[in-house]
Formats: C-alpha cells, structure tokens, sequence
C-alpha cells in the first residue's frame, strides 16, 4: 500500500539528487530550498542565547502539544488582520507544514479517499496521500482539496477568483497550504479561505520558505470541532514541535521585523524568477511556462514526450539539476517532458549559466533521443 | 476510533496538571521532566553559534529525511560497543522517541492488531497504539510486543532475564524503548535486544531524557528490510527531524563528553530517587513500590480501590501533584488507586515537603471516603 505507481522513478530521482548534492560542479535548480543569504544568522543568534538565558528553560525543556502560546498568538493576530474570525486557542504549532497537511488528512480523511489537487502538485504531499491510502484526482468531486491559494507549487501562481469560487461552492473540506503566500513578488496577501470557508478549511503555514526550514516550525489552524482530534493525533505523532526553534522564534518575534524581511525576501526571489525567466526565454526559447507570481520555482513544459528521469541523467552530465515534473503529476508517465526549475538558492549569474548548460544538455538529449 | 474508553479521564488530567502547571505553590512530582539544573547550557549554546558560524548553513537549511551523517555515525557506534551489528545507514533520526515508535507500528502494524506491553507502560504510546486502532495486551501472545529492556516507565525497573528470554523465544516484532536506558543507576548498559533479535526489532532511543527534550531528537533502528518503508513514511509525517537540533548534537558530539554527562545524571538522579523512596516509607508506609533501578520516577500502589484523578483533585489541594495510575494501565479502572510519582525535576528538600504533603492529602482523601 506504500508503494506509489512512480516509486522506480522517486528512487531513481532521489539518488540523482543526492549525487548532485554531493558534487559542487553542478548547478542545482532543484530542491525548492529558501536562499540560504537570506537567512537572519546574527538575529536567530541572538534569539538563541536570550531564550538559552531564560530562567524557566522552556527552550530545553518539554513543552505543551499545541506549541508556545506567545507564537500561537502572533499567528492568530496576523490572520485576523487578513480576516479569519480566530485567537491563539485556534492555532497548533506543528513540526512543519508537511505535519500539519498529514494532521488534517489524518482527522478528516479514510483509506480511499479522494483529493482534489491542481494538475501539478506539491511531491510531498502527493507522496503523502498515496502512503495514506487517498487517491489524487483534478476533479472537485473528491472527498477534500488541497490547494495552495496565494502562490502554488510547482507553477508559483495563485488560485484566480474563478477557481477560489469554484472551490468555496463544492461544499468539501479544504486543506490551504499558504506555505509560499508571503512570498507573492506583488506583497498583496491571497484571500483566505479560513475567512471565507472557517467551518471547513484546514489552514496550513510555516516558516521554512519565510524564515528557514532548519526550524520544522509550522502551523495548523483546524475547524474548531476538530481541535481536539487533531491535538491527540499530534500528541500521537510526535508529543510536540521543538521547542528550541519554537524558543527562538518566540523571542525573534517580540522585537524582529518579520515584514521588514519578508520585503526583501520577495525582491530577491522577485529579481532572481525574473532572471530564470529571461534565461529560459533566451537559451530555451521552445519551452513553455507561465509567470510565477511568487515563490521559489517556474515550472517549464516541452514538446517531447520521454522520460524526464533520462534528461535529468543527460543534465547532471552536462553539470545542472532539475526537479523531473512527473514528480508533480497528479497522473505520471504519458505526458511531455517537464521540468519544475527553482532560481530560490542561487545567485543571479549561476542562474544564467545553470540555464545554459540546460539548453546544451537538452540539445544533447534530443540528438541522443533521434 | 480516536477516543479511547478513559478519554474522559484524559481530559481531566489534563487540566488539573495544567492548572499545576500555572501553579507555582504546588509541587509537582508528575510529567517525567529531566531536571533542567543538568541542561548544559553552555555547552549548547556555544555548540549553537558553531553551527549557525557553519558555511554550509545546515542548521537552517533543509536536511535529508533519514538525518545527520555524523550524528548517525555516533549512535551506530555506541550501539556497536554494546554487539549490534549496524552502521550509520541503518539509523534514522526522528522528531523524538514517540515519532520513533509511530513510525515502528506505522509499518509494522494493521488496525485490530495487538501489542504486548508490560501491565503498567508509558501513556503516550498506549494513547499512540489507541488512536492507531491497535490494542495493547499483557500477553506475549501479540502481533508486536512495546517494551523499555533497561529502565521502565513508570516503575523504572529493567527486564529481568527470563521476561527477556520469553521476548526474544517468543518470535514476534519487538519495538525496544531506550529512552532511559543510559540513565541506570548502576551505570550498566542493558542486554540489547537489537543485538539478540536483528531482524524483528525496532531499536528507539532518544537525548530527551539524558540530554534535553526541547531539541526533539530521537531515532529509530529498524530491521534492515523496513528501512525504505520507514525512510518513506518519515518524509510524509514531516519530512525531517529539525536540523537546528541536529546542528547542535553534531557540534556537541565532536568535544563535549557525553559519557560524563551521563555519570553526573545518573549520580543525581539516584540521589532523587532515593529521596523520594525514603520519603515514601517513612511518610506513606502503607504504599507499596518497587525499587527503581534507573530512570525519573517511581510507581507505588495503595490499597484502597477508588479514582484516582479524585485524589489528585486531593492532593493538589493540598500543593502535590502526581500522575494517576490509570494512564499507565492497560486495562483502566477498577483497580487499587496508584500513582507514579517523578523525583526528577524536584530538590531533595522538595521532595520530601513534596511527599510530606502527599501524606496529608491521602489522610484527607481517607476521611473524605469513608
């Protein structure tokens, strides 16, 4: 029941990736990881050494399943001012977002249910609903949905009204994965479907696309009837989220301008999409994509079909890496060859050349291929 | 399926040990917290700024699923020296002992299967088996047996080596708890079943109760065959322990003496519980107790049936709280009132005013029942 149809191809992708990360020659484009210069070293830093200094060591010690009741409260206000009818009792920290999407499926979902997801998704959580047993579909005829509203991944594009529309009228669960929605280059915030849908939305955050993944700190805000359930199935998974980064955090957040540096998050990330974008454009200019409004990644379609597994063998070679898209597929094999590509991790001249070694190497795979 | 029969008596608990929580009068002999005077925190906070210094910023960034070379590396080798036959490959980190255990029954178990476990055994695996449809038993006669071979929980007594023979003879999967196992007073490694029975048990360990439990660090040794299945269901649980935590164990492993550690916790923590037993008999003369041979706490049982979550109402009252009984049992209710009582987060002094106030409750509770 573990298996998923495409596990050949994730063992295969997956030791790829892990030689590309273990050779310094090659340019990665994969991996969807947050710019490492961004990271607030000296400030987390200091975080550190005054939640260390406490005298209550809540830094170090256990703490309660439903997580630091000062951060609860900061992410409760924040979602308030965008509309949601909440207060900290609402939020759950959780060890990441990946947790708190396993926590919702886990209270709301049965063993061949189904999941209504765009037609390219995030891998993890496609992983996840297969190892629970749950069936991805395009359809909104499913038993939930999972959506990212304000930027999605891989397409880094957010629901338009239509779609958003579409989902609040279906009537069914709603899992909102908001990891990447600070992240939206134009600064205006999605709607919230917490706001809209409250009795039925599974609200999903994090800060490891913000701030730095090291944490594992997200968040979940559940229908208020399931907050119960959802704190005994956190319980069950992992008693509670570290409450070292939860310390930190709980410390950066009384004097650290979060906006401040969400700004320039979104000008780097803004500055470096929009060099992918020109790159692909330049050296690859029968690629197809759409223009990411955010995040971290474009996701770029050929015309061929083939197996992307076997390009992404032919780009290492040719010293760049890539995200195969069949790993976002909801329905893998058949289709044309894709390709998720993530400018998040490095800087704009790699880009460029990461994306010229891409053409090559494509050059090459077509010979190859003919 | 979540609720299980004393759920009620959950909740109750819970808030009375919350309200303890806030309280700063009543002295708490429940919860299982290490004492946070052994917190190195010195150690840890100078191993913190040499991580965050780190150039390759893995305490912030992503990490692998299964996590930290090094820190595999470490715990291989000390349970190597112990007569395992394993290296680093075969060991995955996980957010604590408790997802360790999840991730065990996750694969190893069906709903309706039964788990072995001793009468009286660690409540949030008896919850975790609970919401997970499996049902604990005291026989041997089990589809997976949860035990903890070196030091118990609550009575913090070892396996004597017929109930070890009748494990190992008895051929079934065993998930092997070793959370205080390197807290024996007498300093003496336990027979480690990973090394009698390779292919059918799960090893679990944890830095929750020698080190700290805020980083949230623990892992799971599993028969080779599962690792994949394992590594699978950990990236959809939460993709990765958090890497700050592991971070700082890496830096920490390079210089600090664990192994002193050790010996400095032990040596304390037998003080606590001798203080506690002493206390127990001279106060409470007509409890029964068993001799904890490690660990953070003892179990003593009275003569009197009743609930037990009356006489914590009782107790604290009176400025002393414990946990009931009931929450370590398998079969709940109906049985002579218990307590476990924690020695290891108190003063001596407190220990006993702790113990001295217990006494003075059951006196009340006495009358008040009679």
């Amino acid at each position: 029941v573990l298996r998923s149809v495409s596990s050949a191809h994730h063992a295969l992708v997956d030791r790829l990736q892990r030689n590309v990360a273990a050779s310094p020659d090659v340019l990665s484009l994969a991996g969807g990881l947050p710019a490492a210069s961004l990271f607030p070293r000296r400030v987390i830093a200091a975080a550190c050494l005054a939640a260390l200094g406490r005298t209550d060591r809540a830094a170090l010690q256990y703490g309660w399943p439903e997580g630091s009741p000062e951060l609860r409260e900061w992410i409760a206000a924040r979602l308030r001012r965008r509309g949601a009818g909440i207060d900290a009792d609402d939020v759950i920290i959780t060890s990441g977002a990946q947790q708190a999407i396993a926590l919702a499926i886990a209270a709301r979902c049965s063993e061949g249910d189904t999941v209504a997801v765009d037609p390219e998704s995030y891998p993890a959580a496609l992983d996840l609903f297969r190892a629970r047993g749950l069936e991805p579909t395009t359809s909104l005829a499913a038993s939930i949905a999972y959506v990212m509203p304000g930027v999605g991944n891989p397409r880094s594009t957010g629901l338009d009204d239509a779609a958003m529309r579409a989902l609040v009228d279906s009537g069914i669960p709603i899992i909102a994965d908001e990891a990447y929605t600070d992240l939206r280059f134009d600064g205006r915030d999605a709607r919230l479907l917490l706001g809209e849908a409250p009795d039925r939305t599974f609200h999903v955050g994090t800060f490891s696309k913000t701030l730095c993944p090291g944490f594992r700190i997200g968040w979940l805000v559940p229908p208020r009837e399931y907050r119960d359930e959802i704190l005994t199935l956190k319980s069950a998974a992992d008693l509670q989220a570290n409450s070292l980064g939860q310390a930190i955090l709980t410390e950066m957040i009384k004097t650290w301008d979060y906006d401040a540096h969400l700004t320039r998050a979104r000008r780097l990330y803004g500055r470096r999409a929009a060099a992918l974008c020109g790159a692909v454009r330049h050296f690859l200019p029968a690629f197809r994509t759409s223009e990411p409004e955010g995040g971290f990644s474009i996701f770029v379609e050929t015309d061929r079909d083939g197996d992307d597994a076997s390009f992404l063998e032919v780009a290492i070679a040719h010293g760049v890496a890539f995200d195969p898209g069949r790993s976002f597929r909801v329905a893998p094999g058949g289709a044309a060859i894709s390709l998720r590509l993530c400018h998040s991790n490095l800087r704009i001249s790699a880009i460029e050349e990461a994306v010229r070694r891409l053409a090559a190497a494509w050059k090459a795979y077509l010979r190859k291929a003919a």
